[in-house]
């Protein structure tokens, strides 16, 4: 720190740079990583409405030292004064990749080609950007072909991080700490009010979730959200379908019946319900043969939502529609996820961050569990979006659904 | 471990000693400590309700060796076949206690007095046994006085470990462990059956709680469980107290509305609560003037039952009915809790120990925090007779006033 | 309960019956399912290494309800009197099982085929039993084969769960609560000693762990234990390779550094790892290109011990060597596991209950998570036999080097 | 929100108003209130050491909106920009506090009486500020007396929240969040340097510690700290010098050996410790006497340090030393901590909360717990400032005994 600063840049940021800390979160990487800046022209937005406008001059000790807290400005927000197209370079091998490739953030993302601003098609963290027909395409890097024109360093590509929004929802309120002391019941009513909201307004929603989900009793209810037309998308792993279909066929789950008690025989049953639907071939003919009449998977396979159920290595089975590459799995979730508003994560860690990576960073994505570690987990994992609520999915999903119905029934009575 | 064995000695049990374990863990102990030992006599309970009866030759390096398993194995239940009278010394100042004195388990306890066996009265763990006109009471280190006869060692003295119940309620068949992956509606339910169960029977319930139940809007709950007549005890700090007058005199807890957001100037609302009650002379008079009008310690006050406030280092105020030396508090909560049958520890680590020192093994302690480090820690510290519901009492107890009150209209229905 | 009982049934058991708990657990099941018992006969072992025996009468009130009984008794170690050979049929279909097939526990299991005890080979939970050439082998579900003959029932089978050791290590000692709450440091000496036993009497040691570990800064501490020879088998995903490997090319992990702090430019490090090998081909060949020079896979590798990375869903890239078929990297998990006496859980949740189900009961099962709630659901899902030890492995695994190297050092003066 | 804006006040702020967030937070607020603003005249600081001026209109509904929204702007560093002389009101009774009086931040204050700016004394959270004799004394509720003058308002008061330091230390750079994967070993040196910095510089440092600093084997580490001369003040509980004390005396803590183990009798250790204490009178006395020579609290009595050992109700004895009345407790600790500069938790949520009452935004507190629930609650109770290690003490203190060894050791060989 404290070096002669010989390199100078100009950067450029507009919007609400103040209430949105990017300003502030500029100055900080500055001075953090040992720069400094001088504020050439400042334009503040005089009301709420008012945007903002800055040009700062940053300077490093050198012109390595000056790169790499440009990069960092780039994440968020800063882009060059002087514009010029976006560079590319040609990837040699499949999965090789050019060094310097830029690394998308999961904010909305353009490149400048050809002199114009091309989103990025359906960005999110961690890949890569390939540019095709003038199409800027978010690629993981296991995806890249050999030849694919893969966009390189931060010149001619601009991100634009979220900004405080001048109306904000009761969610946009809340900090994405992991308390659990908040007013549990209100927090059910406000959730339910912003699904029943996203849905009104036509939004899709997908649900994330782990085996706990059956464990502590709450699949019937997901089961009724289903059902009702509320979720979108259902994103689980083996062990949610085996359980669930379980607890359909023999009332247990885990080998607890519904009194929470280990029953005769009742570990066991999780491998008759594999067994079951092995000889039916798969889910969906043990539905249309009438053996699985119900619960979670049931209610996606008749509603005919995309259900994904991703195999992982504490499987047994599994089950005939369990998506076992993982590789495969991911794509067919980041499909699945085009064009989600809301996600709600419900009792699963691996599976929360799994999907923490594929959201952009302007999904409503709201993580529920009663281990705050799986919150803390998925920020440190880059979802900062994320907001958590420490409490038992067993007791907050049904009460969750008798809210909804409630405020639904409530709403068609004004209609009448 | 293996040395030669040259002193023996004769202990002898009696009991549903294989189910309750008592056998084993005598056996176990022995072992642990590197003892031997031979089984002389054995009468095996044929059938579900017989008792078993077993003598045993415990074998120990010396005699010191030999004296410490069998402080050992007498607190797990086992006593000297020959039985003497209890030996006792005089306490030579106050709260100085002679060497070798017997201290308390937290289990049913006999004393052989002139050759009688005299019951220990209100027994819980980590105290003296002072005898006394015939009597025999368990004492507290910092009460014994100057003169008192103190008991000495462990002849004489008879514990009697909890058994398995033949006919078991619903949390006698739970473990006592901390997974947060149970059914937690029917735990709701299985609590409700309980609660109506025991005052149905005529036994008395203590509440523990801590402020997280007034944050998370479980209080008016509480309220009701204690205006119905359910709740015989409650024991409390300041801060519950003070949170509880001020969500009902501003409407906040800890400064954040019922929506779980901070509001204008909520976080001095407290300190306007304990102004109010503190202008009013106590929260007694707050009541009789009408300026607090309901809430948990309200509905205490105006049932009548033992409401005792215990003063702690992290205390605003304190609101003038709070107990600010320990000492004393302690000794309040001590009184209250006699005769108690079952006791619900709400959201509370410091009162949930304190309690639990409180409480002989019989008292049915259920522990709900959503915080699994609080059961752990409460067993750790001798209350292994606690069970641990790992939930969230925000929306627990909302819950369990709808069973209850369902059960109580369905028990009424029943009776026209 | 409580019906009048008119179905009866012989079963015997031995071994040290009453210290492991076996008859307790025997009758307390017995009277949980609402059966009557009565002892016929007992002969209990009267000195510390004298086993015992007993037969017992069971009662159910049908043949239904008593055959429930008995198949709950068969897992606890209890087998018929009259021992008949083991049943079977054959799997019509493959991964369709015949019902009322035999499903494994984790510990030994014997069938009776032809009038003598088979043991069923690698025997572990969740499993089936297929009968082939005179042996027996414990298969999951997923890999019945059409015409595979597949045990069904419990005749002709018996379970030897472990029993108490007569002389125990400092590990069994151990109860498998979650307290953070013990002294750690000693619990480093112990786990020190314990590692150093077993390899010194020929012991195969596996570890298994998460990217918490490279994060935590505790990766140079296991990739010294593998280059000293004491891990056999590393299991692991792509994380904890992507992070070693990251902090070995670019200082790195997450981004942060070794510092903590988040570095410029770091969150794209991780890709640029995944680049890197991609270019080699595979970890092997950067390693042999001397790409890669140091860190646990690296060491894994030169050591030639398996290491096993199996994929999940919230990969990037992933590596070459990662096997993303769960199936297969569940299977090369099974076999890598094989022999293994010990095996050491660091930082995973997924992992751990993933190893944890393919372990017989009698490997020794430590899992070390500042999580106390990975412990727990370990537990949950079946694996009794491990310790948990609520540490931080940053620190933990630093020190744990030390003692063994301290220890090591002391042994080897000793023999000069 | 969004109705017509009728009442107009302008405000003021200077400083380092965008890194420090100063103004985003104020911008926030008036909009989260529904509130509206002009930006009349802004400064902004250009270079990195300069420091920003803005003035602002801030509109509201009517008067009472208004008065709402500048009552939070205030408390976040705000002031009215024509400046008045502070109001005040008499005390009508003891512990009676006029409405409306003005309740304290733990951020540097000021008050405006005649004319000038008046610091107000030792201020922390949630007092009063009392006028005497020209000096503003900061003074919890409890003590308010008859006849005080008390400020009412916050007309003439001044808040000056914490600055973005320009030249951060370690700590400084961490943000308060509790994530349990941060390079620990790196940490312990990080805290070892801002130790050894905070002592050469003159500073005070205080511990606050629990009992499970004790059971998980750091008190002889902390005894070195203290005997060294790190520690300046020592807060604890009747706990941990019951469990530090039997630990000199029996070797056992909890009646757990150093091995963890329980051992024989040891349960009732901690009684023969208390005992021991109360038969020589007092700890000071036992140490005279050369019955306790060594342990946490021995060195501290050595030293001659302020060692504050508060009651609670969860106390057995307690010892002579203890406070057991909790108010009288509250102000010893607040006393000793005036002019502390760092402030370490140990392991403790009761005191860790109680001491963060306490401590004004500018001492540095760090908070060492292996429970994240610890550090959250903290923050949710108003220390912000405070930074949480999630680690385990036990092995954590003598890793940073040996770290402030080293690093002392390399300091006194460049001098040599």
């Amino acid at each position: 720190m404290g070096g002669v600063m010989r390199e100078l840049a100009e950067i450029e940021m507009n919007g609400h740079l103040i209430d949105s800390q990017m300003l502030a979160k500029v100055l900080d990487k500055i001075m953090d990583m040992g720069g400094e800046f001088e504020i050439k022209n400042f334009r503040i937005g005089l009301k709420k409405n008012d945007t903002s406008y800055i040009q700062i001059t940053v300077a490093g000790e050198d012109g390595y030292h000056l790169d790499r807290i440009l990069l960092e400005l780039h994440a968020l927000g800063a882009r060059m004064v002087e514009m010029v197209d976006v560079k590319t370079e040609i990837a040699p091998r499949d999965m090789v990749v050019p060094r310097g490739f830029y690394s998308t953030t999961n904010h909305p993302t353009y490149v400048r080609y050809q002199g114009t601003w091309v989103e990025v098609e359906h960005n999110h963290m961690d890949c890569l950007v390939v540019l095709e027909d003038g199409r800027a395409i978010c690629t993981p890097i296991g995806h890249i072909k050999k030849g694919d024109r893969v966009v390189i360093g931060t010149a001619g590509v601009k991100v634009v991080p979220p900004e405080r929004p001048r109306q904000k929802t009761y969610f946009e309120f809340m900090s994405n700490d992991v308390s659990s002391e908040r007013p549990s019941c209100e927090l059910v009513r406000q959730l339910a009010e912003e699904i029943v909201r996203t849905k009104k307004a036509g939004g899709k929603i997908a649900v994330v979730c782990g085996p706990a989900l059956v464990h502590t009793g709450a699949a019937p209810s997901l089961a009724w959200l289903i059902r009702e037309g509320y979720i979108d998308v259902l994103l689980a792993g083996n062990a949610v379908a085996v359980h669930d279909i379980e607890r359909q066929l023999f009332g247990t789950s885990l080998g607890m019946n519904c009194e929470g008690n280990a029953i005769s025989g009742g570990h066991r049953n999780h491998l008759y319900a594999i067994s079951e639907i092995m000889a039916s071939g798969s889910i969906k003919n043990a539905i249309a043969e009438g053996k699985l009449k119900g619960g979670i998977i049931y209610e996606a396979i008749k509603k005919g939502i995309p259900c994904i159920l991703a195999g992982s290595i504490r499987d047994d089975g599994p089950l005939p529609e369990v998506i076992t590459n993982t590789v495969e799995a991911k794509y067919a979730m980041d499909k699945a996820l085009q064009g989600v508003e809301m996600t709600i994560m419900l009792g699963t860690m691996l599976h929360s961050i799994a999907v923490g990576n594929l959201l952009p960073s302007f999904v409503k994505t709201i993580c529920i569990d009663i281990n705050p570690a799986t919150v803390t987990k998925l920020m440190d994992r880059g979802s900062a979006q994320a907001i958590g609520l420490v409490t038992d999915i067993g007791i907050f999903l049904p009460q969750l659904v008798k809210e909804i119905d409630g405020q639904e029934a409530h709403h068609e009575n004004l209609l009448k």
